[in-house]
């Protein structure tokens, strides 16, 4: 049994492994191995970690010359030349074409650490405790990260307090009808509404975990000016959707606004390295030396893979309008498949991600669990786990994605099929 | 001016860069060379996470066969030929010798997401929201962590509540005269000391940034002996002290005591790459799946440089054994030079890992600077800085040790020689 | 002067001293006479304290006899035949006839004690540390009460967390055209809307601090309802509008709920002295033995007092019938100086409690003074301090009533005129 | 069944009418007798609150002549002759004498809310919400006080977070061989204690729900001192031993102390009606108005005997004198009786207060029930209840002192012969 050792000895909290019970090998691009060589399609790229694909052969020959000169593969936040490099390429690849004006802190290379590093700033900053945050949001699972995380599983596990923030409802909550940004100018604007001045507002452009909840450009718009009128910094929270996921590098840039703090983990090392980021308009760069540490916060590999990353991706603008034409493609073909499935509720997303609205989490896991018999990884997210979510390399070829759509449709169909009549019998029952 | 990027682009955040401000390139060993080929000898060891030396060639060969042979990389906690065979070999190699029956929780690659996941699994177990913690402790600045963190610099730094846990005096807080466990054990019994009842008990067994405070072996067993007296389950946080720093790869060995939860990170991958591991007693592995994920827990990179090191080095006594043989030196010299630097106020350490108490911080930065100028790497800790802390790679060469002590040696006379006008002009004016 | 001792000696957080600035000394009915010998006509009524008016004789033949007998007047929660004859009088007048099921909790005898003692059990009964709590809610200003207060005036002044406790919209906070319950309802039942499962929701029939804002008999049955589907404690806090003020003795009684807890203070000794209850259904007293105590928690004169008014007041319902009456007077005459004064923007309330909406709260604080200057007490209230609150003794005569109208009627159209030209000004400045 | 409707009507929260099962009527001066007309000798004087005795003949003419002139009753903090009246005299016979220069803060009339308005005060003029508090504290029950109360079984009830506070050991909390401000000053001298800067001290200088734990002149000039070392706000909770208790005004007189804010509560009024007062250095009297309130802080009626206490009992040294008199009479008296009583383990306390420390609770409870049947009312305390607590109303005839003695003194016998057996049995079983 090639898994009974991760029943035996892997803690309860083990997930993946349940739902994808083989022992994975390799991978390239789009496709991952298992250890008896059978090939999976990946429509989940390690939640948003790969979206330049497993292995990328420019990245990998950059990280093993790297190696093999016994380049300084632990750091700390000693000045290294592949730091260096990274910092300068990010500078004239990202920032400069972009006008941003950021300073860059390496955090621990998590994207809760760089979330944490954040709400830490923006409390310094403004000398208030409370952060705005959104119902359905996930910012990580450590303590000041899971308080700004809506979902209760995370919640209730850490057995302790969780203070300082205050959740406000994401666009479109309570419906279309409902500009959720009304709701919460009328507390912040009324003295006696329990809403403790906030330093500033935690938000996802599009709520990953939360179920690929998307924000529309002026929502987002109004809410960077809700920031401007109430004196609140805002942190956009860029770690799944941001590095091309949506078809620009920052999922921010298509609202034009300007965020005071940005964070960015997942695929800022394009290899899947742990790597984290936090960019902070240079005027409320108020650190003192060191009071944010952590021992891997200069993880060089990864500035290694991420500056090959970012010359071969962001040289210039056709990665991105690729991601731009896949993207359509993809919400094109689920639109069509929406006509014709009925179970399907809600189709979201933008770019290159798409949530996928069941009727309820038995649907959704039904539909991922086909798919992976099928060859197909993908995974399910939102407050039920009735939404299936999409999120494919960014290099997958258009061959792929097509396959793993028909795979999908498949698996809807089956899904339907096998389930439709137990919840019919439950109805009569 | 090649540093002057880090000044302009890196937040204000930024700390070693500042002690140590040249442009590092490549290391091997114990031996680190800047961008000009000058070379500097490593007591510091990435505070602890290089304890195998820089770019140890046989996890160098192993990472690069991987990497060569597109392995995943990235993995969630999917199964990977990788993850098992860390978890066996860390099962064969550490777990059996010991007699010690641990499950493995693969924690965000950090040490203090290890530590946050603890605290969460202890929390759970007693249903209570208390967790005991040590003057001078540090487990981390994620908000979790930082809460059970003595030092006002990261505490003050987080702008939010720190709530949850409560300090008590470690060993020898109070002077050698003193049994602080009298004093935690007094507060326990009585219902009116205002100590709510606490989860756990979370305990460096030498405490590294606090100042290399070392409890004796005594001092841990009535620890130990106190957490089941008052129905606490003890963590050690093993994360700067474990992988064979203390001369056995746990540090808590020598006490003969056995944890309810360990926590490791920094040398566990071996070679500086980024990995956190949460060792669980099986009948307190109550977690349920995903409570406490993290997108790079499954960091295959370090599962294979881990393995390596666990089969070069503990696979029998050998390297143990040598470790405590330099070890003793290291304290014998230490010992010889305090008779004539009678501004060493105390020694303290054990094993490889060595603080050397001076009469203030001003002092420290002046030994750890002359130490910089003169090829050494060596930081400061304590309270108040005022300990310089030696922590050499654990395979450090016992000439380089020896010439590392040198040029120690001439720094602190250098040191005595031009700070004593100083603090003579000082209390003069 | 003779309030210059009070400048000099009392704390700068003296407040009605200010507004009043008289030095009152005696007080029959609803009329108060200054040491001049000035009577003023009260529409405060002790905030709601004195429901039937100042010093009424039985009340105080009751209580004289009592002290002159040299019955106890402090007991802590020793029995009294004054405690045993109120428990009796309280069952039969005011628990019976309405065929309710409370067991009587005497905490120290201010509104707040008896909140926090709610609060308290309702977690206990629950184990959850989480309470709902509504916009412009006033509660009182211990830290675990006015951490469900929403007046940033008085969470700001505890400088302290204020935790434990989560805000939700009160009926009618988004207009009348959103029934705020469907938004609260989303967020219950949605598990990543990030509210942790509350013990209780904490609600006043009829908000007094927070405006007079009124909610209806539709929306606190539907609260009720919404407390029962998501096992809720439900906590009607009458302290200010319960004792008869709405035209019953509770405020929650036209809406035909059953709350499982009942906070009740200010009018309840019927004679200004301080007293607080909590009234609990049997099987959520679950308190050990003194687990919430208080010195004056035993405040015999009050009790004395309290049955007293009890039997006066409570014994048929002809004194609630009068209320009644008086209350649609009270709006009759408010709705026809509507049609006369435009600064007036809205009326609320019921009963013998009044919520006149001015412009602003220069405009309320014209009004107030004017008043007072003409002989009438009247307080402002709501979040910016732009309601005057019509809060009279419920015994008021018709004929005072009438008078204390004409005042106020007075006061509105001396208040625009002063207060025009200077906002005219100020526009044109 | 006379305590039928107790047990029916009140909540399990009820307390001494469980150690004291009786309905009492009416008590003059030491005396308390029931509706059966048993008298019983009062040792508790309502846990402090009668130290001028029940009823006082004085005191209760001024109150009726006002309650019979209609003076105001219930004033919130409008001006009132009776206010003012208290303030001059409380001025002329307290403040102006002992030179101390304080403004008056009138909270709502219970002990717990003046400790709330002190903690929010230091708070907010230091801007730090870090509290130090001591082992074995009692300052309420509301939620900011009970996070400053030591006892677990009060903390556990609130069933709530209790935050900003830090627990630090009360003068001879470790034995008389330790300096525990030694301790505390070593914590606040350490950056890396983990003991956030505090905003203030909060102590007792005897605690008395504690266990009559007595702190010595030097400790608490020791502890005057710390404050202005680590810039603290000094307050006295002097609501237990205040008034006369300890043989002077404030019970910190005698160490020459002048605490920054002064909380008092229980005998202000002297005639056991609620009432307290928060005591405040002018510099620090930086409240905005209103910001603390309280339906009650005008309870004339206890300014009214309040003012007549004074000028009965404070208007010249010899009642005090007599306090200290009697005092010394009881403690020796006591030191006698612990000869013949081994089971005395030790005693405490200093004028009129005295802790008589026994074996355990059971033999404590045995010693109060036995007096109790023998006509004397004596309460408990300390953290395991092992401790007899006298607390005689100041008045009381020094025939009534030795009358309660030797009840006591016989109890004690009674006591050990009656649980010895016992005890010998459980030893054997």
């Amino acid at each position: 049994m090639p898994l009974a050792i991760f029943d035996r000895l892997e803690s309860e909290v083990r997930s993946y492994v349940r739902s994808y019970p083989t022992v994975f090998a390799r991978a390239v691009g789009s496709h991952i191995t298992n250890e008896d060589g059978r090939e999976y399609l990946d429509f989940f790229a390690g939640a948003g970690s790969l979206n330049y694909g497993h292995n990328h052969p420019t990245l990998k020959a950059a990280l093993i010359e790297y190696l093999q000169a016994d380049g300084i593969l632990h750091g700390l936040d000693m000045a290294t030349q592949a730091k260096r490099e990274f910092m300068e390429t990010f500078e004239r690849t990202i920032l400069k074409p972009r006008r941003l004006d950021y300073k860059m802190q390496f955090t621990g290379p998590t994207g809760t650490n760089a979330v944490e590093a954040a709400l830490k700033l923006a409390r310094q900053v403004k000398s208030r405790n409370n952060i705005l945050c959104f119902t359905n949001a996930f910012h990580g699972v450590t303590t000041g990260s899971v308080a700004a995380t809506g979902s209760s599983k995370f919640r209730d596990a850490t057995g302790a307090s969780l203070t300082d923030t205050q959740f406000v409802p994401y666009a479109n909550y309570y419906g279309r009808d409902v500009n959720t940004l009304n709701l919460i100018e009328k507390q912040l604007s009324d003295p006696g509404s329990g809403m403790d001045a906030p330093a500033a507002v935690l938000v996802e452009c599009i709520q990953g975990e939360g179920g690929i909840n998307t924000a529309s450009a002026d929502w987002l718009r109004g809410l960077a000016s809700l920031c401007r009128r109430h004196d609140m910094l805002l942190i956009v929270d860029d770690i799944q959707m941001g590095c091309g996921r949506t078809g620009s590098f920052f999922s921010f840039e298509q609202a034009g606004i300007n965020p005071d703090i940005v964070t960015l983990s997942k695929s800022i090392s394009g290899y899947g390295l742990p790597m984290a980021l936090v960019l902070i308009k240079p005027e409320y760069d108020i650190w003192a030396p060191s009071a944010h540490n952590g021992t891997f916060r200069g993880n060089n590999a990864a500035f290694v893979t991420a500056t090959a990353a970012l010359n071969t991706f962001w040289a210039d603008n056709s990665f991105a309008d690729d991601v731009r034409v896949k993207g359509r493609l993809l919400h094109q073909r689920l639109e069509h498949m929406r006509k014709r499935h009925p179970h399907i509720t809600a189709l979201r997303g933008r770019g290159m991600v798409a949530g996928i609205v069941l009727e309820n989490s038995e649907m959704a896991d039904a539909v991922s669990e086909r798919c992976f018999e099928q060859g197909l990884i993908i995974e399910t997210c939102g407050p039920h786990g009735e939404v299936v979510k999409m999120l494919p390399p960014l290099i997958m070829s258009e061959a792929d994605l097509e396959k793993g759509l028909q795979i999908f449709d498949e698996a809807l169909t089956h899904a339907r099929r096998t389930l439709a009549p137990a919840v019919v019998e439950e109805i009569s029952a």
